[in-house]
């Protein structure tokens, strides 16, 4: 019988990571990692659903957490205002810190298209929440879906140049110097 | 053996869009649709790999095409600028007209999530097609990552209110109106 073990997702998590990095995402078995950890298979599969779960723990409730964010948000800001302070808070509270981790993930899914598949399904899913918070505090339509689009756009960018870049910038830097270029880009347009 | 048989592509199209309305995609087998084409299953898989690639005849080269159309924009238009005109290029060669058939396709990616992720990855590598282009005119990497994504964004919101619309409207007219919302949402950002 698998017990409770102090501890053991944790374990899990770290061993899976260890072996991620050791031996590639897909040569690291389950076996494998719960040997390394100290535990049963059946032990993981009461934390995971599989392996690559591993991968994502961590990001239980962050599309609700977003959603939330936007529908707490002061009535009066206009949505793009609102779309730059969300991501600023969502910089700090979701992601500064834990740039190695993220950047392991990255490049572990970047070699699998199911991974890649399961990437772009969870950003289309954060899109609808934005655009469906978005309307339920009375934005007509296509400014919602406009906006959720272009906020999830300009954070993915801000992020992938934080993950990729070689300096110790964080990601509020990164994601101001996102939010610059895109008012640079989207004001250059003429008037008409 | 298969011979060759005129016309046979389009019949083979035109016999599985029929059977995928009136049995729905899944239902929708290749002996099906070759039975009622008059071709056997042999041709079929000469023109096609699977069922699915039906629901995308008509795409292939398209990628290709829309980095065709950044690459050889004046070299003085502004990214923004070449974004509009671009689209509107692209909303007049190949989508008016198409307008019941990619609703169609639409109604079909939606209940299949093996669909919904082909999707998802087509637009991921258009995305990254436009941000080499942009990049190869000289734009600088953060302006040719936004530029695609925002320029992917916008097009995708338009099209989806124009296959939503229940009016006569053209593509270029719903395009026009999503250009002019992104505007409105995106010149409000407060200047610093």
């Amino acid at each position: 019988m698998a017990r409770w073990e102090p501890g053991a997702q944790q374990r899990l998590e770290a061993a899976a990571w260890e072996l991620f990095g050791e031996v590639g995402f897909a040569e690291a078995t389950v076996p494998a990692i719960t040997a390394r950890a100290g535990l049963t298979t059946r032990t993981f599969f009461r934390y995971f659903a599989d392996k690559r779960e591993v991968l994502f723990a961590g990001d239980e409730g962050y599309v609700e957490r977003v959603a939330d964010l936007v529908r707490t948000a002061p009535a009066d800001l206009a949505p793009f205002e609102l779309v730059r302070q969300g991501l600023a808070t969502l910089a700090v509270r979701e992601f500064e810190g834990r740039r190695p981790q993220l950047r392991a993930r990255n490049q572990i899914v970047a070699t699998d298209e199911g991974l890649r598949e399961r990437d772009l399904l969870k950003q289309a899913a954060l899109v609808s929440a934005i655009e469906e918070a978005l309307a339920a505090r009375g934005s007509d339509p296509l400014t919602a879906t406009l906006a959720a689009r272009t906020s999830v756009a300009i954070f993915g960018t801000a992020i992938g140049r934080w993950l990729g870049a070689d300096d110790e910038r964080t990601l509020s830097e990164h994601l101001q110097e996102t939010l610059d270029a895109f008012g640079a880009f989207a004001q250059a347009q003429p008037t008409r």
